[in-house]
């Protein structure tokens, strides 16, 4: 077999996906180069970007510290899962969409006492449940929650769950894979104990890790409760603080991606800087989506401002995979739904997309439904 | 804080290390695109990837499968040890130097009955000492060895021990992490159930992934041993085989390098093209050393061509950390030593690295050398 080896000769798609996203020009161009992974300046180059994210948490260096955890954001979210529950501890998940259930079957692998409280993907969890559930369920040792639900694009109420569990006295896990960088969150103020995000979502570098944010005097009690090697938070973190370095090989190359996307996201005013830009696209987008007769699955109050769902078209016509390979072709990708009581497709508002592309997808959905036939109700403005 | 956001003006020191390596500027090029993990582009190229791979370890399609597994070569040896070992399995880890002791160190931690089989750091593993093993110990399910020891560069028989190990019925397990697609392998006629490598190798691709090759028979046979939702080598691999996807995000852009690696590799004559270039790196590099003084920790008999450990020189002038920052300054990164008897450094052959980039590392050893006031035995050439 002969390896393919293609030099596009037009330019890449526009993701509208939850990532991996359209990253700028400049953060792809970081990667030209071969940092040795022990080398000072890459010491340097990580040691920065650990206390740039506690900064992007609004966090005090003291009381919070970044460890980064190679692969996926998954990666990142078993790693507290495994390394923060004690063995005798009990998990209560939170549960309104997809990214929860994965927490929980993480746990359920690790053979970790779980108890699940479930609610609607179209609604966020219920505090007065939170609280019954905490007083019930006697021991609970930690809790997790997902801020921005991928599955639908609900963003809960993280503060106020944050008090709950720490009337409790348990530790407050916060999956914001989707929403850190984007939303604004203060850590302390929020109690929370760890927070996950990844490198290719809201601060816009390329994939190839995860990073948690973790409060230190929670993460020194942890000594022993690691069910992994690879995946010992405190280990990982007790080895950046030794010498700087990881103890496994880092991905050289997505971490310098990412210091170069960490000085874009400065550059753009930080969080409320990147925040605005997001919510200019969501908005261009469902106001032109409503004005088409497209539909959103989640009521306008509980939507955040990341990636939105769009129910199907009421019109059999409607394919949703000839409508994807159809803006696919025209070099617009989005992304199919995960709901599971209704047909939705999603749209992605982050990354480094502007109004404008919001604008080229939406003329794109509109031609594409006109080749279809598809008949859509003219919608409300 | 303000974060940094250097463009040197310099061009990158050479890494003469384990990995991340020396890379094509081609393959870093390659990188400056975003693909959608979703995508029919990408998942394309996933495809070819996961093909290739198993040719290059000389094998049949229907016969061996590639799983790529997100994070550090480490990840991927975790991924086999949790995921192919029985729940009442026991492991039986061949050491010669820090990676086995890692294998083993991985097993504990996952609570798994393991039999650790010690030999020197300068020795490879006996083979009637591992038949006693498999004698005296009942009931070995898994055997693992690593091929090309980090430690000190020493290259064990894989082919004599896995004949052994079919022998008496166990699984058995390759660590190639340093060796695979620069010293021959043929994964059938080494009875091979698993070998893992990973992306920043002598493949010479980025960091960012690992890659399990798999006998497909035994693979298939491992439903329900997975101790990790993340590191599950046969839930990854059914997503790969389903829709072509991965179950998580995948490090796009080090994976679209990989590609473009492979097709170097190709170009440069396929493994017999790269292992002859790395070992006229490797024989460069020990009749310059040896010209000056210095001498191998190993013997010549022993010694793969990937990695070379060199004694400290006996003279009190000569101080690790000066030698190295010395060389770094001038452009040359090599790699501290791990063995546990003896002082050394090492120097790597492996990566875009040429016989004039080896002369130009000894020139630049000799003028430090000089600078530190050491003195050498005139040596052999």
């Amino acid at each position: 077999m002969k390896v393919s080896n293609v030099i596009p000769g037009s330019k890449d798609k526009v993701l509208f996906t939850p990532g991996p996203l359209t990253t700028s020009q400049t953060v792809k161009q970081a990667m030209l180069r071969d940092l040795g992974s022990r080398d000072f300046e890459f010491i340097g180059l990580v040691k920065e970007i650990r206390q740039k994210l506690v900064e992007v948490g609004q966090a005090d260096q003291s009381e919070y510290t970044t460890v980064i955890v190679q692969g996926s954001g998954t990666f990142g979210l078993e790693a507290v899962v495994s390394s923060t529950v004690p063995p005798d501890g009990k998990l209560l998940v939170l549960i309104n969409g997809a990214y929860g259930k994965r927490i929980a079957k993480i746990a359920s692998i690790l053979k970790i006492d779980t108890v699940k409280l479930n609610c609607p993907e179209n609604t966020t969890p219920n505090l007065q449940e939170i609280e019954d559930t905490l007083q019930a369920e006697g021991q609970i040792t930690n809790v997790s929650v997902v801020h921005c639900e991928t599955t639908t694009g609900i963003v809960s109420t993280i503060e106020e769950i944050g008090s709950i569990v720490a009337k409790y006295g348990a530790r407050y896990f916060v999956d914001a894979m989707s929403s850190f960088g984007a939303v604004p969150v203060n850590l302390a103020k929020c109690n929370v104990d760890y927070l996950v995000s990844s490198a290719n979502k809201c601060i816009e570098g390329v994939p190839g890790f995860s990073f948690v944010l973790c409060k230190l005097s929670s993460l020194e009690q942890t000594a022993g409760y690691a069910r992994s090697l690879s995946l010992d938070l405190l280990d990982q973190y007790r080895g950046l603080e030794r010498n700087g370095q990881f103890r496994f090989t880092p991905p050289t190359h997505a971490l310098v991606a990412f210091r170069q996307a960490l000085a874009e996201l400065e550059a753009e005013g930080g969080v409320p800087g990147r925040a605005e830009r997001y919510r200019r696209n969501y908005e261009t987008l469902i106001t032109g989506m409503r004005r088409m007769g497209f539909r959103e699955y989640l009521k306008p109050e509980d939507q955040g401002y990341i990636i939105t769902s769009f129910l199907y078209p009421d019109d059999p016509n409607f394919v949703f995979e000839t409508f994807y390979e159809s803006l696919n072709q025209k070099g617009y990708v989005i992304y199919p739904g995960k709901v599971s009581d209704a047909d939705c497709f999603r749209i992605g508002n982050i990354g480094r997309i502007f109004e404008s592309d919001v604008k080229a997808l939406l003329a794109a959905i509109a031609e594409t439904i006109q080749e279809m036939g598809v008949k859509l109700e003219p919608g409300r403005d």
